[in-house]
């Protein structure tokens, strides 16, 4: 038996406000405890994004009725919020910048549009982005420009993460998250995915991509899920959305590559605790941790897991090693399989709107 | 009578070798000369492009047999040519790097690949870009990350030029060229220009676009004409190639804007001369300049024009300002609508490939 920190997610899609079907805050955290995460910091391409006071406002209303483990939301960047966004700041997991085709309607296309966050946001508060190839370059350039961090999300092919070496080589302020999906999974996995199940933002990448991720892990600073779960009946529909479920799957495969000598335990601990705890300025979770069973074999079914989801892109994988037990601020949120932490348990890590 | 230096334009395309029924160096040139321009810098993606030892040897001689004013050759940035390019630096007006869609197969598409040339390239010569949007702010990022400058084609945008501001402000090297036709013409003058005619790259962009350029003239570096001259039987046909001539209308055009006060004479000085003369650190030409009648008016007529193209975007257009002659090193190369100067009179601004 193993003890691992409560793992903190930074990159989660609740679903709600706007599609309860897909995941609530309630199903949404009962996955993330499943999974061994503490902490979730939720995207706000909800339906309407979070954007303002009210929507803001609203959705820590429905996490803090629902949440079952501690989280904080995210506020996205819009066209016409540069300058009432900063006074949110510090009620917020960060500002998110859809800068590349995402789910939703948040995109921000000119960059004249980014400076103006980038001129408001505090410099102090994280700014995360999803931005791929050249977009990825150009928002690094901006933060250099702003002189502030940028944290990238999702970062998925080759070309990203040597430019992020060479910038982090250069002393540049970025910090960057890789999914477990792009670092499990390739192209070659979309015969296993068909239609619409292999829809995912960024795509799955080349092998050589996949690799790249595993040879530059010293430069991946986070493992985040982007949890973004939709129904199989959606994702089989003609116009299937992208996105994967991950939180309940993210923690066990990255425990069978620690098995297999891929990475050390130490590297999981890094990337799922120390550096989002530091990257987003999270506070410690009084007497919490994750115990695992390190050996446990067993094969990942969809059939057992929380998310409402009810698929994952790891249908029938072998894995070795499984969560046993969770505990949040001294109480059993999870144990064997049940979800013992109650909807409401869940607190915000930053201070409320008033 | 107005005297100026002989003009620099660091952005042409001879399209010889390969093309020569659009244009070849002693039409180019004769078109330089009729233009004000003393100096071209020719775009190396020819048919071959100038991407090697042979290729550039090729452009040269022909250049050397055939050009009637002063030239450098530009060598192409290929997927293959990074370690090889560098011995030829000190021969080429300098790199050119192809990042987004352009005429002709020279187009690095992988990030990585830009920092191969990056990596190699000479520090002290130039590297030009063709990139657009968050491509240009991804090459700013690169020329940053390798402590080196970077020169920009072609700025047409302007999120382009409000970020390179930036970027000045910021004491980043990052230099960069406007041409005519998006200092002058925008969409809405794609009505006068049907089928092909208005294709060009990057394209005619908004009003907002155009206007932004002539606020932020402070941070425009050159005027390049980005001659690219293709038939009018091309540019009515069904794939018309992008592209507008452009060396023999920039000045009467920018005279004209002078004559109404929208900019100096200085202003095109520096940016025709000066500036180009310095970011391509090309040698004085002794006894050179040009002798323009800054008053008289005139119409545009691409019958009155020596490129091989045989139209012009600005047709009918009315202008003040007319070059009357051009003396290139003691001898008059232009007079009174008629090129005197010879094929094989130009030198080559580098020293020549053994």
């Amino acid at each position: 038996m193993l003890r691992l920190p409560g793992l903190i997610d930074p990159h989660v899609h609740m679903r709600e406000p706007g599609a309860v079907h897909k995941e609530d805050w309630s199903s949404g955290t009962q996955a993330a405890l499943a999974g061994g995460f503490t902490v979730v910091l939720a995207m706000p391409n909800t339906q309407p994004p979070v954007i303002d006071t009210p929507t803001l406002h609203h959705a820590l209303e429905l996490a803090s009725q629902k949440a079952r483990c501690d989280y904080a939301q995210y506020l996205g960047a819009g066209p016409d919020n540069a300058l009432s966004a900063p006074a949110l700041a510090a009620h917020s997991a960060g500002l998110k910048m859809y800068l590349d085709q995402t789910y939703g309607p948040l995109r921000l296309d000119d960059m004249t549009l980014w400076m103006e966050h980038f001129a408001n946001w505090p410099a102090k508060m994280p700014i995360a982005a999803h931005a791929e190839g050249r977009s990825m370059a150009a928002v690094i350039l901006m933060a250099q420009l702003f002189d502030r961090p940028v944290h990238i999300a999702h970062v998925s092919r080759r070309e990203e993460i040597v430019l992020i070496r060479a910038a982090k080589e250069k002393g540049l302020k970025v910090s960057c998250e890789v999914s477990p999906h792009h670092l499990f999974l390739n192209k070659n996995d979309l015969a296993a995915l068909p239609g619409g199940l292999g829809e995912v933002r960024p795509h799955l990448a080349m092998l050589e991509d996949q690799q790249a991720l595993w040879e530059n892990l010293a430069y991946i600073d986070c493992f985040a899920t982007d949890h973004a779960p939709h129904t199989l009946a959606e994702k089989d529909s003609p116009n299937p959305p992208p996105g994967f479920p991950g939180l309940e799957t993210a923690l066990p495969l990255l425990l069978t590559a620690a098995h297999a000598g891929r990475l050390g335990m130490e590297d999981i601990i890094s990337r799922c605790y120390t550096n989002p705890r530091r990257i987003f300025d999270l506070p410690e979770q009084p007497e919490t941790w994750v115990e695992i069973d390190p050996d446990a074999a067993w094969d990942i079914h969809a059939s057992k897991t929380f998310t409402r989801s009810a698929w994952t892109p790891f249908e029938g994988q072998p894995v070795r090693g499984r969560v046993i037990r969770v505990i949040l601020r001294e109480q059993i949120v999870y144990q064997d399989g049940q979800v013992l932490g109650q909807p409401g348990y869940g607190q915000n890590l930053r201070p409320p709107v008033l």
